[in-house]
């Protein structure tokens, strides 16, 4: 058996993180703009990171591939894991990672089966980066999103934050909301469709951390008082016909009007790709942050990768 | 939003060289060669390429991948980012384009739709190079040919040459025709089935100029006094009939009997791949001088990307 | 024309291994697992892998590719060159492979056409290693095969084998009996159902070099003689129907049970990856040497990679 080291540092959810790694965290986040700035170092010169997608993701896979470049190091993998790999001649998911993980440093891993990072977890001889397992979570989107907030707004302590659109099967407002629960006095209101409100676990999580929270469907009536206002995509397969769902995502576009009811020191986000949901228009508006929430997607995850990296030794 | 550095250098089109740039062009290719001869150089090491290819072309891509690596840099991507990317889920390509800005310093894109490269150089944070958009331009191969021309024949002024094939779709012809349109005393034959002539858009461009061109049907009555042929391939698409087709693309197959006609200082180019349009009894004859302009491809990608990648400072 | 070189180092199948030069490998691999355990090497900075994949093998490309990776090389590639490549406009293999050398120093190439790899070598500018073509042969693998088994039981010579499932089809099977016929008093049991028994032109090649072996159907008959079994997976197509399909792999499954019937000093060894051929709980097995297996295919590779590379000079 290839042996499984049990103190690796690996990112597997939201929930892991509390207060104190999280400072940390961004602490070394602020620092990897530097880094970039400088055109990158050399400090991971010679390890090997794969990236294995289950699932296609093109964005999320090109910045751990970036992240793991700028820190010196070099990236193997597969974008179409799925289809390519052995799994189709009916391979575990574990005898994948115990095989792959003897070819590289570190897995950077998408799949689409909730839990299957901890599964890879369990059995890997490396770190392990969960970057999406279907339904799940998607840790290192939450941690992006916190520092974007962080950033932009100075503080998360005593935020109010309006998470709009999917709320029941967008993945990334959940582990949002778990990252959230280390903070002091965030205000979270969650605004939806009533067919995709925000699950009851989440709300429960929330009230054993004493968050406090609203649940409500009307966006312009809390757009004034919000410092941070996190869009997300609404599918339109989860609405019963098409009339349904245009009635109820066109409630929710972020367009000039709406951004005339906000504060001016307010910020509007997105985890990407958005479709209609924020108009255009939006974009040259100062609180647009979502392509500078992108970019931090790039320090976050080098963060990451450095510390999972210094976490194996030689 | 991610700023917009105006003073980038895009390679976007053919007509944006003219013939003084050319001239350092092909002086930095020729120093390129010299370059791989010696193994590679680190010139630009810790940074990053991302070949984004909404359209398949392996070539290429490994073209250019192979020109960054040699200079010491980096390369990220996807070979297949139509199928994987954002895009699939509604995501515009000036978005995309804005993101994977931040996670590189130059962008080599290939797409489906003319002006798509205009369209993403318009919004990135990084150069962009038109690695082919659709029915459009594929700049750096003209420039590749026009570099082999140069070679091969020791000059481009006064070359006679022939574009043979399919001169209304195929963009390579079209582009390197408005590279020659910078040299003295150039003289081209258009030489096609009546259904695929040369654009009329190309010859007015050539008009304008003052370049000399003649159109025919006939590839063996000018073989005997040119000094470049440039096969192309004819694709059964364009011709109402397999029987047309057939009878249309005989009579432009380069084969040991054409070469006969052909002066022993000419050269024969394809911009490849070949598919039965040169027979492969030519490849032995000194003239054959395609596979060395596929590989004049390396050298002049990285003379391209050192370029584009010395404008942006660190 | 781009120049062949004859003298480079190609690994194109397992019968090309003589005794001297495996001992040569199997040291050039044991000192590669002090590279990798030190964090790899730059010998090869600057070098170009490409991994031309016609036929999708996601392990065995990424084993490649950190081979390169560790010896401080590079990797450009594609995991899907049957269908993204020239190869669908018509282009040969041989032109493929005649511009492919020209952008990198060594071609790792898979393909679905026996003899495909020696196709491309035949014109290639580079060193091609073989990873795998068709029903033909998968040398790199057998050589990792060999290597396992003189790393586990500390000798080839003597050694008494059963290959295990698939014996007609397995192509591992073939190559590992090329290599092993190279050592002295080998015994080779060919276990497999009726249909898919070892063909004769193995057999032919055993008797020629005067290595034992015998066929038969039962596998817990050899079980408690041999040190290793070597179990590869048995394919439901080629069974006339489930059932016999069935009733034969059932009689193959390592489990537990069959176990306790091995010698103590034994080892059990598939090429991976696995579907229900081995048990899950034989894992914990110190004889289930199959992931140690795959381990070593890393080290292999690499003294091949580093042999090929140091053959081409500068």
């Amino acid at each position: 058996m290839i042996q499984v080291k049990p103190q690796l540092y690996h990112v597997l959810g939201a929930k892991q993180f509390g207060r104190s790694e999280l400072d940390e965290l961004f602490d070394a986040a602020r620092e990897m703009e530097d880094v970039v700035r400088a055109g990158g170092n050399r400090s991971h010169q010679g390890r090997i990171m794969t990236t294995l997608f289950f699932e296609a993701s093109t964005r999320t896979r090109l910045s751990f591939e970036s992240a793991m470049t700028r820190l010196g190091g070099n990236v193997i993998g597969t974008e179409n894991a799925a289809q390519f790999s052995s799994a189709i001649k009916g391979e575990t998911l574990e005898d994948t990672i115990r095989i792959v993980g003897g070819y590289s440093d570190i897995i950077v891993m998408r799949h689409t089966d909730i839990g299957a990072a901890k599964r890879a977890a369990a059995v890997a001889a490396v770190p392990v980066i969960n970057a999406g397992d279907g339904a799940g979570e998607h840790p290192t989107q939450a941690l992006l999103d916190a520092y974007t907030i962080q950033k932009e707004i100075g503080r998360i302590d005593g935020v109010k934050i309006a998470m709009v659109g999917d709320l029941a099967y967008g993945r990334t407002v959940h582990s949002l909301s778990y990252i959230l629960a280390n903070y002091q006095d965030v205000m979270i209101y969650y605004i939806s469709p009533e067919n995709v409100r925000i699950p009851a676990s989440v709300k429960q999580y929330m009230d054993e951390k004493g968050i406090r929270y609203e649940e409500t469907t009307d966006l312009h009536a809390v757009a004034g008082s919000i410092d941070v206002l996190y869009q997300t995509r609404i599918q339109k397969e989860r609405f019963p016909s098409v009339e349904e769902y245009e009635k109820a995502s066109g409630q929710y576009i972020v367009d000039e009007e709406l951004l005339t009811h906000m504060r001016k020191e307010s910020i509007v986000l997105h985890p990407l790709p958005r479709a209609g949901e924020i108009a255009e228009a939006v974009d040259d508006d100062p609180r647009a942050a979502y392509f500078r929430q992108a970019q931090n997607g790039l320090y976050i995850r080098m963060a990451l990768v450095d510390k999972s990296l210094r976490g194996v030794g030689l």
